[in-house]
């Protein structure tokens, strides 16, 4: 399933800057050019792309910039899935409906090709045409939510060594915030930023990213218990087979949704001061916990 | 064999602010800043923080902010060594006459870990005291020298696709430049833009990067030819034993150490300009080819 009608646009606009931001397949060497497109143009829906653009855009009109920082985001989510599907991690042979970077490449050019995707979203960033002041806070909170300290490899980390052991609910918590969370909340302040956003608007939008990114794992979570891999376009299933710290495991399906529509309630709520200004942010905020694959 | 030991206070300046910006091991998740840690303080010589520094001190004779793109440079470094060391690249168990990270803490760790310090180095850059209009030029300069044109990564897919295959000067020039100079030469640029250089400053040091990156390479290849393993602390002997690319194996000991000697040469007319006080970096240049491990 792509992005809802009415983000087309925006998705059109992102699959062309993503075109000429990534090197040809013709540079040298071609191979890692070739992996590194293979999955940035595997079928990602662009959700952080998006939820950059559509923030900036409650703060100027244009927003262009923010295109590039939304692309910036993709390569980053995109080189975590690469390093995420390796064998040592979570040795998956299937993403989106394709085989996984490493089946086709190879162990050696996934890793760098990873690598590669988190270097280029940085030179992406720091070549992007915002004010140069706000371009370094945009850098330094798409750093922080990418890194360690709350941040999506922290989450990452915390995540396999649940895998097996009890968890309650506050480490499950963690996981998610910092596994997913992060990055999405990332990219609705780094679009509050490039867009312009004063402080105030700047915490408010960081308030909503942090409650929608929580709550879009946790419908993650859902979807691989309630999917099948058909629909999902990746293995179902897995979480249980790995025995991951998930929120079906550890509250039961319904009240898993009743967490997630909580979450996207509280949500929302942050929107109301932009009245219908706001009305295309959360109508994808709806869409990501709505969503079925 | 650490630097040499009038660099002995850079060093200590460059050690004391990587403790600084690395999470403490106690920051949860605890393992991966064990991990972090134990790479970043495996015994580094610190070549490309102290080249940054000293280009800085060129241009202003405090250059603090300088230490810390040097920190950055020094996370990116590590970051590829770890990355280049696991079972899929190079499959080293020694590095520095430790245990390689992965042998420490397992695959997945060791390439989170990775994965870590890079997105560390930029957020170091992006939260460093330089002003922002440079500072982004700084980020933007370590990207593209990190990256795959032309690059660390580019040089380092170059140099597995060029294993067990003849190859030829103009490949062996593209490896070396990209895999080793290139982010040599960008801690050079790097420095010369935090110390505020002009632009033709910045385009010479360039020229004298490029030339002592490359010479650096060379004499690695001639080291692990001619020294032992012990005196390295890493596996010697490895390049020959991999069919890899190296100037020794085109060109013979003798033909290559008269190669490094050259770019050597031409790398220390760039600095005649700046008579005294390019000393300390005169210095630093001919220790780098000089050395013996």
């Amino acid at each position: 399933m792509s992005a809802p009608d009415f983000f087309q646009q925006d998705h059109a606009a992102i699959e062309a800057a993503l075109e000429k931001l990534l090197p040809a397949e013709s540079t040298p060497p071609a191979s890692i050019h070739r992996a590194m497109r293979y999955s940035v143009f595997a079928g990602g829906k662009r959700i952080r792309p998006i939820l950059c653009y559509e923030t900036a855009k409650l703060f100027d009109s244009d927003a262009s910039a923010a295109i590039q920082v939304g692309c910036a985001l993709e390569f980053i989510h995109t080189y975590s899935l690469i390093h995420d599907d390796l064998p040592a991690l979570d040795n998956d042979d299937l993403r989106r409906g394709k085989a996984t970077n490493h089946k086709v490449f190879g162990e050696a050019i996934a890793i760098l090709a990873g690598d590669a995707l988190l270097t280029l979203a940085f030179q992406t960033l720091a070549n992007s045409a915002i004010e140069p002041a706000r371009r370094v806070r945009v850098i330094s909170e798409i750093a922080a939510a990418a890194g360690t300290v709350n941040g999506m490899v922290g989450g990452q980390v915390a995540d396999i060594e649940a895998e097996k052991k009890p968890t309650d609910a506050a480490m499950l918590e963690y996981i998610h915030r910092s596994k997913t969370a992060a990055l999405i909340c990332g990219s609705i302040v780094a679009g509050a930023l490039a867009g312009g956003a004063a402080d105030e608007d700047v915490e408010r939008l960081r308030r909503f990213g942090g409650q929608i990114g929580w709550a879009f794992q946790v419908v993650d979570d859902i979807l691989d218990v309630s999917e099948s891999s058909a629909a999902l376009g990746k293995t179902a299933g897995k979480d249980q087979a790995q025995q991951k710290a998930t929120y079906p495991a550890l509250y039961g399906l319904e009240k898993s949704r009743a967490i997630a529509n909580d979450l996207e309630a509280k949500a929302l709520r942050e929107l109301d001061v932009y009245g219908v200004r706001a009305t295309r942010l959360r109508q994808l905020a709806q869409f990501l916990v709505a969503r079925r694959n």
